[in-house]
């Protein structure tokens, strides 16, 4: 079971499209795998309580469980401002230290609207996840102008799904 | 006038005290500050109104105006998992893009309880905040084991007094 | 005067081609400027003599106090391997420090063959350049793709013109 | 057969002291390795020749063998303005792309005389690495004052021999 984690809680956003089609493809593949939609954690999840675990609501601690529970996982992560959201960030933060990621495996999907396709995004979270105890697949995607290159949760651009197929491939003998 | 920005709202943050012990180090050469304090954040701010302005709080716009006001600032960064706090990045996020921070300057101070002291966390935050147009300064101190080299809001290491010195001097000619 | 340096030894480069335009733009401006082309190093620079600076040529030493008195300057840099060429960095490493670099101003330029443009070789200079004392512009133009865009030494994409007007425009009152 | 690369060609440096440790340590546990010492680089090697691997001499061939032929590897990675010696990433320019890395996988190790252990260094290593396709290791120790915790070949720290032999155990099973 591979977990994908769709690293937005933006409403209606590409990135959780590109986490189906990530889906959509590992099936192909005869490969299970759960999305986690950070659309999912609960509005007051950044607020003073990240800091005290035993705070956590219900719905956060059965998110922390998902991930706790996954062997390899997949980040789905837009650009914002040069990085990775905010907010992804924060969920990390809230993961339980090192257990959470650590001697895990992971790959790494870049997006955005602009031409970066979030490299120095994915190089930030290549730190942090390295920090956590999590290898990460050397290969990581990126897909600038992600909204002109996809159309009813397809790629258009048959590079981009080249792209993806062949990270695919690699992560499952990661 | 200097904006201070505790880089966290984590209750009883070292990183707040820090802030404090900035704004009496630039009152001492005479320079006005205000710090913004991100547990002043409203508890909910992460939450998907984050990525629609008409739908922020009257309290989230007050934080922003602060900081569109500002033409220089010091960002006070704790270390969490080898980069900034997740919410830290959060509060970036909902910034007015660009006219937030382009051609503005700033300096980061980075604290650490481990023996980084943030360097990794502050070459994250360089590259946003050079995405978003704000000029860094170069000399950015760095404080490990930071919670032993402090008592009542000062630092017990002169080392790190002067360090901090030495920037601030930079930061008035920047 | 502004120091301009082409950030690769490599022959007949497109690097050269991009410090020469900027050149003539600065020149339009009245602002006067001279390339440093890592052409002109000494083939066995990097060799151990580079740690040991009472062992440097005639040649390096000439090149290293062409830096030494710049005030300003520029990197134009072209992307080798995701991160800037290795050769650029040997030339930085046998540098003096902190006097070569410290309270200088700078300013970054990024280009590649493929789809980066640079943009984390630019992060990673920055981050050297920072360490060194040197002030950099927020403002980083990348031109991905730099071979399709040139031609006779000027720019055929009016936007790579404009960024790089933009750029110096800003640097000139950094 | 694990390769470790001692990553700068300085004379007398501790980077070599450090991997000849790294090969005893292996050698303990029954596991072969060789060591590639950057001393062995030609001279002129980062000279014009570098981008025509038609014009590499006996020397350089033979190291790039070394490579190619290594399905493990671990760098050996002194800090040198906060970030890898200019010296390796040019050794690693002129590595074949993509064959020399690509699917392989790699552990790395950070030095400094000074606070930080390399570890932005090791993070823009990373970043190259990754780029060329090789899986890097998530554990990364860095040993800060280097010169301060090794005496007669061997670490003088018992924390400092820690965390090495914890990454050796990791890297056996990568």
């Amino acid at each position: 079971m591979i977990l994908i984690i769709s690293g937005t809680n933006r409403p209606n956003s590409i990135t959780l499209k590109v986490a189906k089609l990530y889906q959509q493809l590992l099936e192909t593949r005869g490969q299970a795998s759960d999305i986690l939609d950070l659309q999912d954690l609960p509005i007051d999840f950044a607020s003073p309580s990240l800091y005290k675990s035993e705070l956590y609501s219900q719905e956060f601690l059965e998110l922390r469980k998902r991930v706790a529970e996954a062997q390899k996982m997949v980040f789905i992560v837009p650009e914002y401002n040069c990085s990775y959201p905010g907010v992804l960030k924060a969920f990390i933060d809230g993961l339980e230290y090192p257990e959470a990621l650590r001697r895990k495996k992971g790959a790494l999907v870049g997006l955005s609207t602009g031409s970066q396709g979030g490299n120095i995004a994915l190089s930030h979270l290549t730190d942090v996840l390295h920090y956590c105890g999590l290898h990460v697949l050397a290969q990581k995607p990126r897909f600038p102008y992600i909204h002109k290159h996809m159309q009813e949760g397809q790629f258009t651009n048959p590079l981009y799904k080249q792209l993806l197929e062949e990270q695919i491939d690699e992560l499952l003998v990661f």
